[in-house]
């Protein structure tokens, strides 16, 4: 994949480039009684992007600016729209906007010959004889899905999953300024941090890691694990799926949409991950028992 | 408003329906060492909702089913669809998909004949000569919003919005059952509780609440207050201030656009309201210091 423009691709670097991502802010901290203080506070960044395939403007997502372009990679793979980087040509930020502005937030995406993808997001949801639901929601992405993630022979200790927060947290330096951030991280096998992305938006989160992954001709992400900061919907259940990722893990509760996708995937999903044990939603095989 | 189909209109009540909000999933649960407990767990229920206005599908989003003419009153109103619940002649659940699946997830509206709406969402962002940017979205925000918050008489002592978050968590027993669901809760002036729901999707909370208001014909929603469970965006902070409310509060951070949003409305925003303080971060003229 070719990427030109003003802004260079972001490094294989577990944390995130700081910068934007942070605006300190005055702030009044007041207590029960009425005692005030003022002070700086650091804010999570937040800035809309817009996403452009050809003509089209296919999405925008408010976001912490940064690691954009593996943002609109993960997105564009995640939703089904290209089947992986291969089929980008080259993507920039648009220089109409910059000029005006200073701020970069449209990226213009150019598929590569090869693709003739119908562009429209969402599509996703509405293939199905059943009409609108959670059951055809599921077919729709299993049907979009390129890879099979119920082979997958990955299989873990308990204790291995329960590090994982403590990794992730550590590699959190933004969120420790601004409490502000979902993340998302990626660990191989052996539970070794890849990549972490943080941003206001949990999904935009995942786009990142997936798409920083995707760049580097790393998907299918056969053997796997990610782990969200939160809680797992059925959107992020989705976009592990369409990556190939056989283990969601989340510190919060599973959505019972996220937990019927893994389910009828093959996915083992992971609720409640926190001190000294977890909760196992679907493909329990993958969990060494004692 | 007149509201016709299979599902009546939500009752005012302080707290939600319970029924297809939840549902029991058998769980594995599994501690470090690798011993294992198997039981039965209560999950958040996730489905999507598809949005017609007219012919036109307008947007699908996940929601937890509940209150859906409420939310959906909410979204169009919050999103500048239209001016008001007065600009709803009807809506029904669509027959079809419902017939298919015994699911309900396609709300279809009607507008009045006095309205003619653009029903393009989110043709906000992108209505300025400035291009894609948070500022951009904040005037966008600013010309379609009916209310002005800035002269809002509201002033409040800081005990009556530490208190605010147990009466939420009191009230929110879905939360207690599932821990996967968002909470917004309306109160007025005097911290009483008049409207709380709770979503997997926060903004969804913030529409059922708004919704619920509006087709009482209870907006603007002068001197209230609206209580997030979590973090404070950009689009909470728009909802609300479509809505005409002249305080936002929430319990964890704001993003940079929630602070730039509420500071160029005169609308206060305060984050991090925990414990026995919080940080004001615009508006700060209405909170009455010792």
């Amino acid at each position: 994949m070719a990427v030109r423009g003003r802004v260079p691709p972001s490094r294989c670097a577990v944390g995130i480039v700081v910068g934007m991502t942070v605006r300190h802010r005055r702030v009044m901290q007041v207590a029960a009684g009425g005692a005030v203080t003022w002070r700086s506070d650091d804010v999570s960044t937040e800035e809309p992007l817009e996403i452009r395939v050809g003509d089209v403007s296919l999405s925008v997502t408010m976001r912490t600016p940064g690691d954009d372009f593996d943002l609109v990679a993960g997105f564009l793979i995640t939703e089904g729209i290209v089947h992986g980087a291969g089929e980008i040509a080259a993507m920039r930020m648009c220089p109409d906007a910059a000029a005006a502005t200073g701020e970069l937030n449209i990226v213009e995406v150019t598929l590569s010959e090869a693709s003739s993808r119908d562009i429209t997001p969402r599509a996703f949801y509405m293939t199905s004889s059943c009409g609108m639901c959670g059951k055809a929601s599921i077919e729709a992405v299993r049907t979009k899905s390129l890879y099979d993630v119920a082979g997958d022979p990955l299989r873990v200790v308990p204790a291995l999953l329960l590090g994982l927060p403590a990794l992730q947290r550590a590699a959190q330096r933004q969120f420790s300024r601004t409490g502000g951030l979902h993340a998302a991280a990626l660990f191989d096998s052996a539970g070794m941090l890849l990549c972490l992305r943080e941003d206001v938006g949990r999904h935009n989160a995942f786009d990142k890691v997936i798409g920083w992954a995707a760049t580097r001709g790393l998907l299918p992400l056969r053997s796997h694990i990610i782990l969200a900061s939160g809680r797992a919907s059925f959107e992020l259940t989705q976009k592990a799926l369409m990556a190939g990722i056989p283990l969601l893990a989340a510190v919060s509760a599973p959505s019972s949409l996220a937990v019927e996708l893994a389910a009828e995937s093959g996915m083992t999903l992971i609720g409640f991950l926190r001190g000294e044990q977890m909760n196992v939603y679907a493909g329990h095989e993958r969990i060494i028992r004692a």
